[in-house]
């Protein structure tokens, strides 16, 4: 059955075992280099390792095991463009039950090679949320299957917790954690997490100027709507729902905006000196620190990297 | 003092600890994508995210950290447009003595602050070899620095071999180990490591079809010079040594060489699925599975990730 209310701590504990088997506990990586180069304690919760290439593994696996056998019956559909269509489809698969995928006509071939390789059925949508929305209630109702919402679900920012619980595990009383904010199910997920095991950790959120919805929502008290998306950051184009919203204004310390400029810089640092690729969503929060939007100096700073899906054919810094 | 005998397993134990606090103990990572794409089990021990981004940096600090205060009083000096220079050049600013490095003129900006960056102090010569020896015999002449040669010297090859011998703490009973050949320093500690540890395990080198003189020393029986480059495997432009040939020829089970189409394949698909950044010549061994030169199927394979340095601007499926 899917959660009803506020993840609490053993939910998240629940969601971590559920999911155990299923997901990477990805590592918590340093660079001196970027630590040397920023004048912060950095530490970089690698998600971008995570199975399917992103942290949404967690909350779709938590979300499809967390059903009965009666309500998997029929499926599980959803609509994404991005990485939760890939994870919702592969916990599907490992479950054995169908998932359906609404995605918007231009989504990148690669997302959509990587659906369809999860054996994800996919029906496709004009790039707007009105149709996104009207498609996945159709296909809802043609095929009885359960909807999974990216975000807006108490069980998928339940799993979402369970990255931001295994990294305080992994490190010490961080005086800051930063992620990104999209939707806000990864960081309802991370506030939930730091306040039940780490109160002390201030949690912020990050976001493109360019897709500065929630940087809004959090200051006026009330979800605004994202714009038409501009941003690089091709993951952090959604609003916050009517779940998520709620959770970041009482548990997030503050959410703070960066420019794409400091986003390319912020990617291209952590290629270059880490090895590892993330896609631009996930160095949003490193580009925080690189405009020193928090104070930084000899701070013990965790960040979520919260994915590597991206067509490598198109680099922003070509 | 440096190492003037083929190393022991006891030469690489010491090499092991003398090198511990100053080079990462890389882990060894697996993908199910990969294997399941090419039907073996692979493991990657993964180089790329060593200290200075490459298994370089292995030999280079086994190397100088063996030397004596007195050797190390004018500094040590290597020719190298590539890894061993920078390890070279971090090594030798850790332990505080300079590092000259002979550089050809048409080394990438990228490699050449990366050398400055570590205090090296670079000569520029002209891009051959017989250049590369003049400036570094001078420069040797002028300053009194000790050289280390990139491959041909027993401690830099008793150090390379720490990675494999990691590599099999981390993995149990390999069938194979591939390793990509260039001087050979990496395949001859390779080797050695597998003949003391794993004595079952077969060693192989891979080396691209455009460079593929250590695949014709070791049929043909004596070292067989490099051709003009041609490869994007610039990593593996060099010819055997007269230390490192011996080696290989009684130690490696075989030679492989793969096309530049498989290269670029393999390392995309490194990219792709498992989200690290690996150079052209640590890709060339999976290019080997892809182009099954070696038998795989259900096989337990190990590969060397022998580094990550690249210029991001400069890819090769652009």
């Amino acid at each position: 059955m899917l959660l009803d209310r506020i993840p609490e701590l053993e939910d998240i504990r629940e969601a971590a075992i559920r999911i155990k088997d299923y997901t990477h506990q990805t590592p918590a990586l340093t660079s001196l280099n970027i630590s040397e180069y920023t004048g912060a304690h950095l530490f970089f919760k690698a998600e971008n390792l995570q199975k399917a290439g992103a942290f949404k593994s967690r909350g779709a696996c938590n979300a499809i095991f967390s059903l009965d056998n009666e309500d998997l019956e029929y499926g599980v559909a959803t609509h994404s463009s991005g990485n939760h269509a890939q994870a919702l489809a592969r916990a599907a698969m490992l479950i054995k039950t169908k998932s359906y995928i609404v995605m918007p006509k231009n989504a990148p071939a690669s997302k959509v090679a990587a659906v369809r390789n999860y054996g994800g059925e996919i029906t496709f949508c004009e790039p707007n949320l009105a149709s996104r929305e009207e498609n996945l209630k159709r296909l809802i109702d043609e095929t009885g299957s359960v909807e999974i919402h990216p975000y807006n679900n108490y069980s998928i920012i339940a799993g979402q917790a369970t990255a931001c619980l295994e990294f305080i595990e992994q490190v010490d009383t961080l005086d800051y954690i930063l992620a990104p904010v999209g939707g806000g199910g990864l960081l309802s997920g991370t506030c939930l997490s730091a306040s039940y095991l780490s109160p002390k950790t201030k949690v912020i959120g990050v976001e493109p100027e360019l897709a500065n919805d929630a940087y809004r929502s959090f200051r006026e008290g009330r979800i605004i709507a994202a714009l038409p998306p501009k941003t690089i950051a091709d993951g952090l184009l959604t609003s916050l729902g009517t779940i998520t919203f709620p959770i970041i204004r009482e548990y997030c310390h503050d959410i703070v905006t960066v420019s794409e400029e400091s986003i390319i810089k912020a990617m291209r640092l952590i290629w270059e000196r880490m090895k590892i690729i993330v896609e631009p969503s996930a160095a949003v929060p490193l580009a925080a620190i690189l405009e020193k939007k928090i104070e930084i100096k000899g701070k013990r700073i965790g960040i979520i990297l919260s994915g590597g899906n991206l067509d490598l054919d198109k680099l922003p810094w070509k």
